[in-house]
C-alpha cells in the first residue's frame, strides 16, 4: 500500500481531551479515531491489526472444535429476565437498555450467555448434541460514564466470547483448563506475557473465574502473584498482603497493575436451569447442561499493544500483528523502491511505501510514530544496497534484497 | 469439517411463525436462528456463505482503491442533529433512540453518512486529502414492526457501506459510475444477476439514486424495466405502465418483483455543508465535500440466495459462496470417505464429510437440504469409484479421484 493513498495521515499533535497514552498514540499514528468518550472507529491501521489478533484467535479456537457464528446485539428482555440479569442492578447500570417508540423493552449486548442458552433450547435434545462449542467475534455495549482509558475501556468495543456447553461438571472443566492453557498461548503469538489470575465471577457466576492480565502501570486492575510460582489472584479475592508468603511455594507475593486482556467463566449449571434449557442423559433423565464462556477483546488488546510497547517516537508493533511487515522509505529513488515494493509483495510481505514527496525527517518521524517493526529506506547514501532497520533497535544495517527477504521470514 | 461435530443439524420440520421461504430453508439447514423477529444468528453454516460474499466484495471494493475500517453502532445524538435527520419523521420511525440513565441521547446505526463527515472533519484539510474511499462491514439497525420476510428484512442486520469523498461533482460521478459497473460483476461472482435500477434518494438525498434488484416473485419491490436495453426504474419514480414503450429504445417495458440486494446514492453536497466539513482547493477557497455512498447487505443476499436457488428438497448455493466445496456421504465405506475427505481438503477444497450412523436417506436429505453444488458418495455399490452428483444435476457420475479432483477444479 501506498502512504500517500492512506486514510488519514498522522496527525502531529495528540488530540485535546486525551488522557491516556494508547489513545494519543493511537490516535496521533492514525489507527482509531474518537467518536465520543469511549467509542472509537478502527481506521484502516486499526483495522488490521485487529484483524490479525482476531485471525490468531480464530486459529487457536478452531483447533479446539470450537465454531464461528454471529449472534444479534439488540436482545429483547424477555430472554434477558429468564436468566433473571435484566432488573439487576449492577446489569442495570452497565447495559444499555430501552423502549423503542412500540414500547418493547431492548438491551443492547453486553456478553451473549442468555442468547446462546435460547440457541441451545432449540437445538439440544439429548447427550449426543453435547459438547457444543461455539464463538463470535462482535460489538459489546457497556454504559462507561466516565471512559477515559481510551480503547482499553469503552461504551462500544469488540469481543471475541466463546461459550460451551456440556454434559457434565468434569467435561466443563475439561474444556475450561484447555481454554486455560491456550489463552497465554494466543497472547504470546500477539506479543503479549500474560499472567493467569483467579479473580471473582461478578456478575457472571459466584464460582471464581480466571482473568488473563498483562503488567502494565496504567492497568485498572491489581494483581498480587507469586514471584516463583504460578499463584496470582486478583485484589477482589486475595486474603494478604504484599510481601506475604505465597500459600502454595516458599515463594514470595508481589503486586503489581495491570490490564485484564481476557477472561474465562465456569458458570456452571445456572444459566441453564433458569433458563429451563435441559438435555435427555443415555437413562432418558433431564439433566441442566453444564455451561462456560470465554472472553477476549481484540480492541482492547490493540490499546493494551499501545500501552506496553512504545517509545518517545511512537508505536512499536509486534511482528505478528503489525499493520504492516515492512515500511519502505525511499529518499529520492523512486524506482528504486518501487521494484523493493514489488518484490516484497511477491514474496508475500505487506509493505506500506511512503511514496511523499516530503522531508526525509518527516518520514522517518511517520515511520517511528506508525511502529511497523521493519523500516527500509533506499537513498543516495545506501547505494545499490538497503538499509534495514528494526523499530526497537538503534542500529541499522546495509543489505541486498536477497539479505532483506531472508530477514524478514 | 465432520458433519457429527457442525453445530447445529438440520430441524426436520420449519419453525412455527415462519412465513417466507427463506426463514423456513435457512434455518430447516441450519445456517441461520431466528432470536425475535427480525434478527437471527448466522449459524456455523450461514457465517461461512456471509464471510465469501463479504470476501467477493472486500475484493473488488479494494481494487478500486477502497480501504476496510470499522466505525462505531452507538451514535450521540449531537452528530445526527448536525445533518439535520435525527428529527425527522421518517427517520424517527426507523431508527432506534433512546436515553441512557444519564439522560444522554443514542441511536442505533441504520447507516453511516454523519459519521463519515465527522471522521473527514478531522482528517481532510486540502484538496491533496481528497478523495476518500472507505467501507466497512457492520451491524445495521432498523425498527421494522413487521419483520416477516425472514432474512431478507430485519430489525438487525449485516451490511457493507462505503462512502466516498471528492473534491468536484465529476469525480464524485467518475467514482460512482464505477461502482455502478462493479456492483453486478460482485452479484454475478456471488451467483446473482441484477438489473440496475433508478430509483428515488429516500432519506438520503433529493437526487436520483441507483437499486440493484434481483427478479424473484416474493421481492418487496416492483421494478418496470425494458425487454431490449438496460432502462429500468423502480415503480416509485416510474411513470408509466406495463406494456409503455421504453423512454431509450423501441423496447417494451415489462414489470416484476425483486429484491433489492444493494443501492448507491450520489449524496452531493448536502452533507458537508450542513456537518460543515470543507476542503481548500488549489487557490485557497473553501468547498464543499462532494459525497456518495454504497450499500450492500451481505445478510439479505444470503437471504435471497436461499429465495432463488432452491428445489423442493432444500437449497441449492452457488458455487463461490456455498459454506463447503463438497458434501461427502459414506455408506459403510468410511475408510474409503476418511482418505478422500484427506486428500480433497490438502487440494484445497472444503469437505463437509456427513460420518453420522443414520439410514442413507437421511444422509442425503441432509445433503440435499444444505444444498452444497457438488455430492459424493463412496458405497458398495461404487466399487473403487466414488458418485459425483452435482446439486442442481439429475444424474451422477462414477469418477475416480483424479478425476473429482479435476471436476472440481
Amino acid at each position: 500500500m501506498r502512504y500517500s493513498g492512506l486514510f488519514p495521515k498522522t496527525l502531529k499533535t495528540a488530540p485535546s481531551g486525551a488522557e491516556s497514552l494508547n489513545h494519543k498514540l493511537l490516535v496521533r499514528a492514525g489507527y482509531i479515531d474518537q467518536l465520543m468518550a469511549g467509542s472509537f472507529t478502527l481506521l484502516p491501521l486499526g483495522f488490521r491489526v485487529v484483524e490479525k489478533i482476531k485471525e490468531i484467535i480464530r486459529e487457536e479456537l478452531n483447533k479446539t472444535g470450537a465454531q464461528e457464528l454471529l449472534m444479534p446485539l439488540l436482545h429483547p428482555r424477555d430472554i434477558w429476565d429468564q436468566s433473571g440479569r435484566w432488573s439487576k442492578p449492577e446489569v442495570r447500570k452497565i447495559m444499555y437498555q430501552f423502549k423503542d417508540i412500540h414500547d418493547k423493552e431492548f438491551g443492547l449486548s453486553f456478553t451473549h450467555e442468555e442468547i446462546v442458552m435460547d440457541l441451545l433450547s432449540k437445538f439440544i435434545q439429548s447427550y449426543k448434541d453435547l459438547p457444543v462449542k461455539v464463538y463470535h467475534f462482535s460489538t459489546k455495549f457497556r454504559n462507561e460514564p466516565r471512559a477515559k482509558s481510551g480503547i482499553l475501556r469503552g461504551r462500544e468495543f469488540m469481543m471475541k466470547d466463546l461459550y460451551s456447553a456440556h454434559t457434565t461438571e468434569e467435561d466443563m472443566y475439561l474444556y475450561y483448563n484447555q481454554i486455560k492453557d491456550i489463552y497465554p498461548k494466543i497472547f504470546k503469538r500477539i506479543g503479549l506475557e500474560v499472567k493467569v489470575v483467579e479473580a471473582s465471577g461478578g456478575v457472571f457466576t459466584p464460582s471464581h473465574s480466571h482473568e488473563f492480565q498483562v503488567l502494565c502501570r496504567v492497568g485498572e486492575d491489581t494483581i498480587f502473584y507469586c514471584d516463583k510460582c504460578d499463584f496470582a489472584q486478583n485484589k477482589e479475592i486475595f486474603q494478604g498482603q504484599e510481601g506475604s508468603k505465597c500459600p502454595n511455594c516458599d515463594g514470595k507475593i508481589l503486586t503489581a497493575k495491570s490490564i485484564e486482556v481476557g477472561n474465562i467463566f465456569p458458570l456452571g449449571t445456572d444459566f441453564s436451569i433458569n433458563q429451563k434449557v435441559f438435555y435427555t442423559d443415555a437413562n432418558g433423565k433431564q439433566n441442566p447442561i453444564w455451561f462456560a464462556s470465554y472472553g477476549i477483546g481484540p480492541t482492547r488488546v490493540l490499546g493494551t499493544l499501545a500501552e506496553v510497547f512504545n517509545d518517545e517516537n511512537g508505536l512499536i508493533f509486534p511482528k505478528s500483528v503489525a499493520p504492516f511487515d515492512v515500511h519502505l522509505i525511499s529518499l529520492s529513488k523512486t524506482e528504486e523502491a518501487k521494484k523493493i515494493e514489488e518484490e516484497l509483495e511477491k514474496n508475500g510481505f505487506e509493505v506500506l511505501y511512503d511514496d511523499r514527496e516530503v522531508t526525509a525527517g518527516e518520514k522517518f518521524a511517520t515511520a517511528d510514530l506508525i511502529g511497523i517493526p521493519v523500516r527500509l529506506v533506499v537513498s543516495e547514501k545506501t547505494g545499490g544496497k538497503i538499509e534495514f532497520k528494526q523499530r526497537n533497535k538503534k542500529e541499522s544495517q546495509l543489505l541486498t534484497l536477497e539479505e532483506v527477504l531472508e530477514k524478514l521470514k
